[in-house]
């Protein structure tokens, strides 16, 4: 059987999912789906809408026959490292080809990253702009290339990864379909997954838009899981831990410790919080999963232990993906595992665990400890 | 001018307050009324019902002259600390006397005293019964008091204050009135704090038993602070932080961070997770106020230093609050102060500011910062 992989969020899992799962299965001939998806975090340091559970019901009930989990410290982090997190996990499952949407499909983005292998890193990191801002602009005048669309940024990360690692993976971009990522309006039966989050919000039509599946767990939504929600457990951390304790936290650097803590003593909201700390160095991005970092009180020092012990959390499958992980299984080297044992709880799973707790502030339901995978008909 | 001290917590400024003001100045024959009161966190380790300043207002409505705040490192610990700390603060303030409720003001709490101080310390802190209860028994086998009243204790823990540093202050007991602290039933214009805390809660008739200046504030009120609101800060610090970092907590013995970050990780509310930690060596307040340390990630060595710096926050004062300040303030020797400033916020006073901070889960109002003491008429 050869397998291909998708990298997703699933955030919720709609129609223009199903499309697309069914084109990486005609696109490249594969016989099995393969989707590595974040957890109950997005890669903006968002809560999901519903959990990775209901999520990978719905996906296995849409043409997807193995679900894993994308661990917290590859999902929630800027696009090259979610992109290069996401491909070792699939290459460790020996997908044959990865397929992903793109707004630009016809672009040549292996040669792109080639082109930009050269830039002198050194002078992109100047404080007047960010980073994202100072690649593009070269990029575009090296190329004429314009790398500005979430989805294309993503493409251009994944072929990244594959030229860094030398992995032996196929790159299949899919054109996108119906809507745009920034399409806020549902005029069909395809909408965007942000446009029908806030349909959702607003309480407005969305039925349509998503399978079968998926409709009754958003459907049940009270209120779509936020930052609002978040914020006090934030704020409390912000205000109460000492100034050196903040400092250790993955990726406050250049003294946003003092800039957080003074905000969140003043803010009242996650709004006036997050316009507060705001500033042209930083991306709404960056700072929202600083956020995320900042309250599950995650340090340098263990997001460098945990990328480098990164493994393989099965959320679901069906006959088929049962049998692919069982052809592929002896050549994986990451640990590979369906519960979470309570030696994982306190160890290599810690992070993802105590991200579970943390999206308990939505659910009641135990994400993780004894959880059995999903077993689809 | 001769002032009588008070240490009160008036959760809320309640008739049987005012009474007890009235009767501390009628049998002291002074001519200023000083309290020294809790700010936004109770003895037990509870949120106030309403705000320090609201209280405040209140008291000095009623016959208080001049309020203090017990900053928290004196006010949310065991009554020997808790009365130890408002009568070094009240022997700052010069004042005369010091009267207090008790159930039994007939007894000889200085003789109590003296003979609890021959008794074996080591001998009584053993592990199958908490201190207190072993400490009562052999009271009670040498004496025949039983020292189990809370204002009988508070009113032995004065009177060791007093012996222990050899202050010229008269200690005054005066005779509970109209009900009992344990009555939850309200009969008439005289209830406890505890009966009128519960009559809000349910929603019942309250009015007759407070003085119309806090009454507006308590019929105001949606819900009663209460640490169900409090649990999620508690929960996510307990689930988030690393053990090494919870050891650290003030009067986190024995393993306790093990058993708290186990039940919070399985306790979805607070009712369950203190029933969960709950042991015959720890009485429920002991837990609450470790519960209370722990949210404001409040270390041992914190509470050492702040033990050793305090201080004298003016909430409110008359003009003759003002006068008698004016009387005594060259003879204090702690800091005294009537606004905080942000220098103080980062120092001195940061853990009452934490503590607002955390006080505004129930209020939006900014606690401390540049706030101006209430003046009275």
């Amino acid at each position: 059987m050869q397998a291909v992989g998708m990298v997703v969020e699933f955030n919720p899992f709609h129609n223009g999912h199903a499309y697309y799962v069914q084109q990486a299965r005609a696109q490249t001939g594969a016989d099995v789906a393969v989707a590595v998806m974040s957890g109950n975090f997005t890669q903006r340091g968002e809560p999901t809408i519903v959990d990775k559970w209901q999520r990978t019901r719905a996906a296995l009930a849409n043409g997807v026959d193995l679900v894993v989990e994308l661990p917290l410290f590859f999902a929630c982090q800027p696009a090259h490292r979610f992109a290069a997190g996401a491909l070792a996990l699939l290459n460790q499952l020996r997908v044959a080809a990865v397929a992903f949407g793109a707004e630009h499909p016809q672009w040549d983005f292996a040669a792109l990253v080639r082109t930009a292998a050269k830039f002198d890193q050194a002078a992109l990191k100047q404080y007047n702009a960010t980073y994202a801002t100072q690649f593009n602009e070269q990029l575009a005048a090296q190329t004429g290339v314009s790398l500005k669309d979430p989805n294309d940024i993503l493409a251009f990360a994944y072929n990244k990864a594959v030229w860094d690692h030398h992995y032996g993976i196929r790159l299949v971009p899919i054109q996108r379909v119906g809507s745009n990522y920034h399409d806020q309006v549902i005029t069909g039966q395809i909408a965007s997954a942000s446009a029908i989050r806030e349909a959702i919000e607003q309480q407005t039509a969305f039925a349509e838009t998503v399978p079968a599946e998926m409709r009754p767990a958003l459907q049940q939504l009270g209120k779509v899981p936020d930052w609002d929600a978040l914020y006090p457990l934030l704020r409390n951390q912000l205000i109460q831990a000492p100034l050196e304790n903040l400092r250790q936290t993955y990726q406050m650097a250049e003294g946003l410790e003092y800039r957080l803590k003074a905000a969140a003593q003043q803010s009242l909201t996650f709004d006036q919080f997050i316009h507060a700390i705001k500033t042209k160095r930083y991306t709404y991005a960056h700072l929202i999963r600083l956020c995320l970092y900042a309250t599950l009180q995650l340090t340098e020092a263990e997001m460098t232990w945990h990328t480098a012990h990164p493994y393989l959390h099965i959320l679901g499958f069906n006959q088929r993906g049962r049998a692919y992980l069982h052809q592929v299984k002896k050549q994986v080297e990451f640990p590979l595992f369906t519960k979470v044992s309570q030696q994982m709880r306190d160890h290599l799973y810690c992070l993802d665990y105590r991200a579970g707790k943390l999206y308990q502030t939505f659910t009641p339901v135990e994400q993780d400890l004894k959880h059995a995978p999903i077993i689809w008909r």
